[in-house]
């Protein structure tokens, strides 16, 4: 550096460096020295545009003024924050765990009683502050094999292939430890859908494995196409050993449900060409269209008979934080594994027990989901009122999302067959295409930053999850109450429609 | 594979392998392929001797017979599983904050419910259920900041310094995430203290960094020697290039607590050696000795003066799982994190933010630990007398073992001056080192699985944390009740005493 530039540094350049006897102290941890595999990870669900969201929300509050009052966030699946209200009977479970005090309390009901009981009998001194086993308290485990087997009809469920987890994300990042080998990492092909949820790709990066990506097909309602994971897989191998297949169903961020003939096809060319299934079932409760319905990856691999159901290694994933409870706060969640060589799963085990065990109150929750009250029990009529009202909510918002964004011009948006998401496509004139570029940003993401700016709504670029070239979307919850969604969705029109004239020069 | 060896292929193998047209499918995931740095962690708090006393629990439990009517665990140090109670002020704010109702309960204090109220403020839809922002609610960052300035007698604490953690563990794999790069891992060398909590070796065998022993000097109460520091940075320079360095204080498993002025000398050191610093501090409250106290690192480094407090990156851990809570079960903890580079924080929060946030009831119970009761508040006393009753218990336990242990021939103690742990050395003669060698185990495994099946009393091999060349040592938890620890100590000193004699030949 020479004198000129050095009177010149900045003060946060000052700021980041000590001084001593005059000689400057360069810190140790630079973006320089970084691990680069974290610097690659990408995020979007809490990317730039949601820190934006963060920072007009404080500017509102300290009485700042805006064209709004405030922002929707609608950026993330986080179903209470957006007012849902939890199930009653899970909360009473959870809290009588956590204080057992409350069991001879009259306001709590016995089944929930019983149920806490339980499962502080399984934890350490009865207590919810003992570390579990790392796979996870074993009634619980015991509890999710029944529900299991209830679920798939009868197809078997061995408690002992049960892990609970800290929330799914945490499962899907294990299971990829395992399967992406350190020093060989830039060999190992993950395929996963696009679009996707950017938890995969942020993994992928941060193990420095090769994305391998297939397309859905939005012109047939985001369908899985069997002939796209053929293309996939043959273009792969030329440059890497495509190992794993992640599966998203109901589909996240694309709403749709896999047809059963569609899960057979995945499944057997997991089984031709040797690929280890993950299958991400969180929305598994989530499904809305009448014609829909959900089938375990589990069940169906089960019914293609024996040769398959013994040999295809498969993990599914679930979670407190989806379905009707919407419990993101408590980081429950449990995986399946299915035919995995026993000595890896001792190494699986011997990995989950360094981080110790998930948290105990995710466990109770998901011991809740997995074990509802039944129709014979008093809980059950409020338990099931408030299930059902909670997912009549969901897909009568899912039918409106659909309905408004498709009487947009220039918006398309496919049904939301299930989960919590639309992630309709819209058109970006050219000029501010070229506008994007010029700021080297998506045009999406200058789509969506005006979006927020302009009306206080945030949602997340397309870009984010992965889109095919020269198509442009953004997903968006459907999760705000029905009042509150229809103001969202009326925003969204009247900004698109402005949009498109300012940028077709119309205006 | 010639044809007879086919034809004896065990069954185990035909389990692990399909079948379709008679040819065998292999599995995708075996131990050949899986992640071999997934293979060389190793996490002896968990490891084969905790399996093997799991096994010989259910043997019991199944009506088998063994010269004990239970097993022991003091392998790990999980307080509520050896009996100790929860504070029940705790319990009573998360209990509020999963289920709201209770605040029209005239059994809950109101020194409860307003903390619970205003954590429950901090969260969206006010809910227990929501995510929080990736680094934890803002309201429970700000109170470890007042808790952090408070224990460091002014002491200027910024709370977006502050990030909560899933657990202590959590924010120390985060933070070497961070530090050690992708590709070049096996040149980033990471000074551990040994003995070590197993964690930092299984981390960094994950991660295929380079681990750099410092010894601690077991003659002089396991301190930290700064020769020591240099001789091992100095040794390392020939094949890594050294980045971090750790220290657990008050230590793990080696229960010493360090003196200030060491801790002057390490920081010193850090500062001269470019060193990012990662200080272990969730024992701190936990110290025992009259003459011991804790002095925090970053206190330490303020008073070196404005040079070392504005340069020295530094990291500190803290947890709901030790102190006088003993909270594993709900995975709380916390990191604060001075003088990182501004856009490396960004790439923390981002990297943070993959994971979605630590567990509320977590980080709930962090916010009691840093915000207890105060001397004006109705709830004070009995906080004061549970936190007192614990700590107190916990300093006579550690008293209680070093005298028995130094008791016994061919044992020696040093002080449980802090933490949960005796790491006593142990005597093993020549012909049970050479029947270890023989089995192909360390000696002082040996030594452990025979205390275990002999006694039902469960301890870990000081070789799960390292130790000096033919020094041998387990590490034992002082958290049984007084008068189980008698017991396990009688049992243990008897034990010894019988062992000796069988490997010298006196029996």
């Amino acid at each position: 550096m020479c004198g000129s530039a050095m009177r010149f540094i900045t003060a946060e350049a000052k700021a980041s460096a000590g001084r001593l006897d005059g000689k400057m102290r360069e810190k140790t941890l630079t973006m320089d020295t970084l691990n680069p595999q974290v610097k690659a990870v990408e995020y979007a669900v809490r990317g730039p545009i949601v820190i934006k969201a963060g920072e007009i929300e404080r500017y509102l509050e300290e009485g700042g003024t805006k064209p709004f009052s405030e922002v929707i966030k609608a950026n993330i699946g986080d179903a209470h924050a957006m007012g849902q209200q939890p199930i009653t009977f899970l909360r009473q479970v959870v809290a009588l765990c956590t204080f057992p005090e409350l069991m001879d309390s009259p306001s709590f009901p016995e089944d929930a009683k019983w149920r806490a009981r339980r499962i502080l009998q399984g934890c350490g001194g009865h207590s919810l502050g003992s570390y579990s086993a790392s796979p996870g308290v074993e009634c619980i485990r015991k509890d999710i094999a029944a529900y299991i087997e209830q679920r798939d009809e009868g197809v078997p469920s061995d408690w002992e292939n049960i892990y609970l987890t800290t929330g799914a994300s945490d499962g899907i990042m294990t299971i990829l430890r395992l399967l992406v080998s350190g020093k060989d990492s830039s060999r190992t092909g993950v395929m996963i859908p696009i679009p996707q949820y950017p938890l995969y790709s942020a993994a992928i990066s941060e193990m420095d494995a090769v994305q391998v990506n297939y397309y859905l097909d939005e012109d047939n309602c985001w369908a899985l196409d069997i002939n796209e994971l053929h293309r996939a897989h043959q273009a792969a191998k030329q440059h890497c050993q495509p190992r794993v297949i992640c599966i998203i169903n109901p589909g996240n961020p694309t709403g749709q449900v896999q047809s059963k003939k569609c899960i057979e096809e995945v499944l057997h060319f997991a089984y031709e060409e040797n690929l280890f299934v993950m299958s991400d079932e969180v929305y598994q409760d989530n499904v809305y269209a009448p014609d829909c319905q959900f089938h375990s990856f589990k069940k169906v691999l089960y019914e293609m008979g024996p040769e398959y159901f013994s040999s295809v290694e498969l993990v599914s994933f679930h979670s407190t934080s989806k379905g009707y409870t919407g419990e993101c706060g408590f980081r429950g969640g449990y995986m399946e594994v299915i035919n995995m060589d026993p000595e890896v799963k001792a190494q699986l085990v011997k990995l989950l027990s360094v981080r110790l065990c998930p948290p105990l109150a995710g466990q109770a929750a998901m011991d809740v989901i997995v074990n509802p009250p039944q129709p014979e029990e008093h809980t059950f009529k409020q338990f099931h009122q408030e299930k059902s009202s909670v997912l009549g909510a969901l897909a009568e918002k899912a039918k409106l999302t659909e309905q408004i964004l498709n009487a947009v011009p220039g918006i398309k948006c496919n049904p939301v067959q299930g989960a919590m998401y639309a992630f309709p496509r819209i058109f970006i004139p050219p000029k501010a295409v070229e506008e994007a570029k010029a700021l080297g940003m998506q045009p999406d993401m200058l789509y969506c930053l005006r979006l927020l700016e302009e009306t206080g709504i945030c949602v997340v670029p397309g870009s984010g999850f992965g889109q095919k070239d020269r198509t442009y979307h953004f997903r968006m919850t459907i999760l705000p109450s029905i009042e509150k969604l229809n103001v969202l969705l009326g925003k969204v029109r009247d900004f698109h429609i402005r949009f498109l004239k300012e940028y077709s020069g119309l205006e």
